[in-house]
């Protein structure tokens, strides 16, 4: 049974990121079966769709976040996808990490940078602005 | 002798918060005093008054970053009065905060929330939105 | 209408600490009234609810996860209290602050331990164990 | 010549992890030979054998630790595998790890569940439980 | 019955902070008596009194971890006595903390300085250098 | 146009780490031009010039403030160079590595050991002392 919290948030996945989500469904099918239905309820079903903030703002908040606390990498290569399909340019993400370099230190914000750089390349190949 | 650095970070400063900077000023002008002008010229000078992103959306990142990080109070409280001078609502640095229980957990973003709640108490008691 | 989760969180806090999470509701009401309803929907609706770790179990896991981030002094003295009202030992939580000096380095576990001492001395005047 | 203390410590390693800290000593013996001593003296025949926590416990707490402060991924794998030696079930270890998703956010407690992944493998391969 | 662990990391304290320690046993010898001894024992009598690092140039590194780290006030503040005591000038300190804005942010800097502050007054009001 | 401080920066890292900022130079050219120039001018123009604390000092508290915060193993590394060819020994760089055990855990001790052991064996093979 799908619950309206999970539909709602699956809405939002599916315009920000479908293909992280289904990724850790599949990894953590076996082991951890609730943990994607967490994931789609609690942070986009309750957070992420209530009004008050658009989307792309939310993921500059998230990016912004991820890159200070430094120890999430490929989370916030998945918000970078997520920043970048739900409106912001590629330079607000550059202007966001570059940013974090006063918050958190210079080596939080470079390697925010150097996960903005795969991100970019990979959209690249795939031709993805 | 003032730098353009300066000049430039201290006009945004104006803008978003000139009271914070002048505490700051005055509180280590005896032990520190090229402190102030660092902050002045770099995050402000330098970052702040880049292209690209604009006042509200640099508060906003700044405070998704100082509520996940969670070691900084008055920095947070400080930058709670800039994303409002910048033109934020209080809902959405509310929305912000909020948003970080997802990412930095529940207690980070209850001590942001307490955080913002002083913050707006000391403004409804100047009058301020 | 209170849903299914928020009854089910609720019964669990009503055994280990109703009166944090009135604290939370009481002094949240006006900015963020939903904030009290995810705290007692999410983490214990959702996650303290689930069999397969005891309550004692989980706020032992609780107790070792606040002492070690160091961040949040205010929660960490809650769940100290919860610990304790779900059948831990005052030397129990002891122990594993003490612990944290391995894991988060002695100024982490000394502020544990201040504030474990702080919440028995609080007991000690309720005559709760 | 081996103190008290080393004797305790590497005692209760030999139940939990006898590989992690031959590891650790064969890795460091040219460049700094007293640290293996430290982890065993310390940690363990200090801290882990004292009265008052049962190693189970006192593993469950580790894995809480380090997975919330979520900068030590091989130290983390290590303590899954103490965990499981120490008598914690899988099950046990999932719960633990899912529920730093509320105290150090959704990131942390992912983390966590890949780096629970990669050891149940591991063992899965070695037939252990 | 003292170690000589207990002994070599009682003189180091005696020359940089004899009240600090006696604080710290003071506060716990209810609650957690070796934990004074364990702080004895293991940093000084074990790691401080290692030769390849002077004294002052320990308390430099130490002062500089806290304030990175930004999350154990009293005991960046207790560091800063010792980095003193142990023959850093107050501009030194001054400068280990400002360099610490490149490498984990201007708050956690700031909040090092107003550390500082606290103990260079104190310490002027004592008539100490 | 080069400004004086990239200048005053440059000369400190000709000394210390030539090929690290022009690896990042190279890296982020495309993407984020200015943030090389932001690293040579705020970190070693404004902070490192500075009287008050010689290079070795500097680069040994940025060693201790790297391995503490355990979140940046690549600068980590990098700096980890930077103090040996600023004067310190490899005893030294070992000594405040394992110092930090005491105050941000074991867990990232021991990862701060792992980075200066790959920094000397890439120097034995360069012939670096």
């Amino acid at each position: 049974m799908t619950s309206n919290r999970y539909r709602k948030g699956k809405e939002i996945l599916d315009k920000v990121n479908p293909e992280g989500i289904e990724k850790i469904k599949e990894s953590l099918k076996d082991m951890a079966p609730d943990m994607e239905r967490f994931i789609v309820e609690f942070p986009y079903g309750d957070i992420y769709s209530r009004p008050g903030l658009d989307l792309r703002t939310r993921e500059i908040a998230t990016v912004s976040a991820l890159t200070a606390l430094g120890n999430c990498a490929p989370q916030l290569r998945s918000h970078i996808h997520s920043a970048l399909n739900a409106g912001c340019t590629r330079q607000e993400v550059v202007e966001v990490v570059l940013q974090m370099a006063v918050y958190a230190g210079f080596p939080a914000a470079l390697n925010g940078m150097y996960a903005a750089k795969e991100v970019f390349k990979e959209r690249d190949e795939k031709g993805l602005r």
